[in-house]
């Protein structure tokens, strides 16, 4: 069992497991090979900056799943998750990065020591971290299963949160709240953005009393001027210059769960298109909210939006959302619902979405976005608490 | 051409591209796609937080390289890569996440209308990020190409670094110095780890002077007593507590360069196993280093370090170490050159390793590491310059 204290209660893990196990059973899966991290974490409590090397976390039919990883790293999987020690299960280092053979093989290995050489077993084709090679030594490794493409089967069971897990995004966007506070108090031109950076990955991982902040999945996100045409460029030693406008797109994390919040801010005096695309963000973003409701679909929260930047004259062809929560990086996006008007998801309560409908044009860039819950009645909740609009600093 | 200044000379990337081309060459490749951030990145400049959904660079016998990615991404394309308009290729919105399509089906269309569907194509099957089920859509989109295996092609054309390289690992090795001897400064008994983690990543990112940090491939790890016994935990909000071990793994990273370093502080008066481990861990990162000379093997330095270990009966079954650089998340190793006793890579001048004997132990951990740089003559040079010991606060 786990010798650090586990983030959820044992019930919690028990809904979880119950839930993929229908999956499979839908997916005709005996087992199933869960590599994202995000996957292990909700089914274990597995945590560890370990998913460079390859890992799973394994699903059988009934009974405790199993950790699969690095020798190395079985010390993480004691630690962590809830497993006992039988469950842990671990290839040698001679695996790492070598010629000829792969750490797959092994797992193919310790998939028939469980009788499952011959079974129906699902794996996250695309999945991050589970590489064509991988797969393709699997493949080899276990001649006589049947090899089946269960990517999302874990991913669409979390996309309705608990309400243990809704405490804790609650609490990531309070981390939110007070980088993004904390950043427009003191952005100003002149600074560079590497120290402003630094400044917010402080606040950031500082917390909120007791609220210890995690590291996000993705880095800050915050080109300024006509590099914000450019939605995922990251900072420099440049300095914010009077005349621009910044995005800043960031998520307080805590315990691995996020709440991407941005906002954008202007110093000097914004041109007027500008004023009228935040006008309209904003407006497009309060509709969406009015139409986020239980039993609506995903899709209508982007017409929603889209409705209302038509009236500038905003085309925006991109999707405008995903679900998000649980995550490690390179992605704070769960991979299931995405906001955007062919997405026929019916919402449910307890859904977590980022609404993020940003401009990014020619050569400038507009970012407004909320981290929103599907409630039991009425528009959704937005978990985050900063103005908004257009931030200006003249 | 880049919007943005790029970090390298034109010639260093010319350079790049030539000997990219020599390797296609021995491996019998019309075109090869890379799909590792930092081999993009190294080929053509690109750089942002993009790596979430698919994007390649693709090298042909000649000309421009070309990138290929997302809609939105172009304009970073555009921004921070040396290519012209022409050479940056986009897929539509719609494949994003999407059921029945996949980005690799655009990638396979781009590649035939470059007159590829009949050639020989090399792809990074054990790279991160590529995919699986990306890998299957490829292959299926050019049911008359030869696609093979080319997973470190473009890794193996790093291992020696350029002057200009060098220069980016100097900058990120200051940056590490400036880290770890701050984190040495501040720890104390009853400190958060949250806090303390938020100090360094503000230390880091602030970098030295014009020396901006950028951020690292990986989060510091710092378990401490006997979490410390598994390498890859990261931090919680738990105090530092006297009696207890930790070490602090991190990397210095300048636009996208690491300088990866460790040291462990002891609060209180360490055991006597661990002052001994301590020693010997010194003694032999000394004996390696001076065993790192160009014209040994890559065997040689972990030769050197094991036999120093053993002389207080520590076996060590683990790689301690391996090359590292330029690098996105989750890994700053650049999966070539491993520092374990079978790796019979010959060291030559400009190589840059990460020698890191950690020691993870049953209930305890110790991690004392440094970044080298093979000379022209002589030992190693060690680019960071931090006290090579256990650090004890009493």
């Amino acid at each position: 069992m786990a010798a650090m204290e586990l983030p959820f209660s044992k019930s919690e893990y028990d809904r979880r497991l119950a839930l993929t196990r229908k999956g499979m059973e839908a997916y005709g899966l005996d087992a199933l090979v869960v590599t994202s991290p995000a996957g292990m974490n909700w089914l274990t409590g597995y945590d560890g900056w370990s998913f460079y090397v390859d890992q799973a976390v394994i699903v059988t039919g009934d009974g405790m799943p199993y950790w699969w990883g690095r020798l190395m790293d079985a010390n993480g999987a004691r630690r962590t998750a809830f497993l006992d020690d039988d469950h842990i299960l671990f290839y040698a280092d001679r695996y790492i990065q070598a010629d000829g053979i792969h750490p797959m093989d092994d797992l193919a290995e310790k998939l028939a020591g469980l009788a499952l050489d011959k079974a129906r077993i699902g794996v996250e084709m695309n999945a991050y971290y589970y590489s064509a090679a991988g797969h393709a030594a699997l493949l080899k490794g276990l001649p006589s299963a049947t090899i089946k493409d269960g990517s999302g089967l874990v991913d669409w069971q979390r996309v309705v949160k608990s309400d243990e897990e809704i405490s804790f995004m609650r609490k990531a966007a309070q981390i939110s709240n007070r980088v993004m506070t904390h950043a427009m108090e003191i952005a100003e031109p002149g600074m560079k953005k590497n120290r402003f950076v630094g400044e917010l990955m402080k606040t950031a991982i500082t917390g909120v009393d007791d609220i210890w902040g995690d590291y996000p999945a993705i880095m800050p996100l915050l080109p300024s001027g006509p590099d914000a045409s450019a939605p995922h460029l990251t900072w420099s030693g440049d300095e914010f210059r009077t005349g621009e406008a910044t995005f800043i797109e960031q998520a307080g994390c805590y315990r691995r769960y996020h709440a991407p919040l941005s906002r954008t801010v202007f110093f000097g005096k914004p041109p007027q298109y500008m004023t009228d695309a935040a006008e309209a963000l904003v407006a497009g973003l309060n509709a969406g909210i009015e139409a986020a409701r239980a039993g609506n679909r995903a899709g209508d929260i982007a017409a929603a939006l889209e409705k209302e930047l038509w009236k500038v004259g905003i085309e925006r062809p991109n999707r405008c959302g995903y679900a998000t929560g649980l995550a490690y990086p390179p992605d704070w996006g769960e991979h299931t619902v995405s906001i955007r008007t062919i997405d026929e998801t019916v919402l449910k309560p307890g859904m977590t979405l980022h609404f993020m409908p940003g401009l990014w044009m020619d050569d400038w860039g507009l970012e407004i976005t909320e981290t929103i819950l599907i409630t039991e009645n009425g528009p959704a909740e937005a978990l985050c608490r900063v103005e908004r609009k257009l931030f200006v600093k003249d």
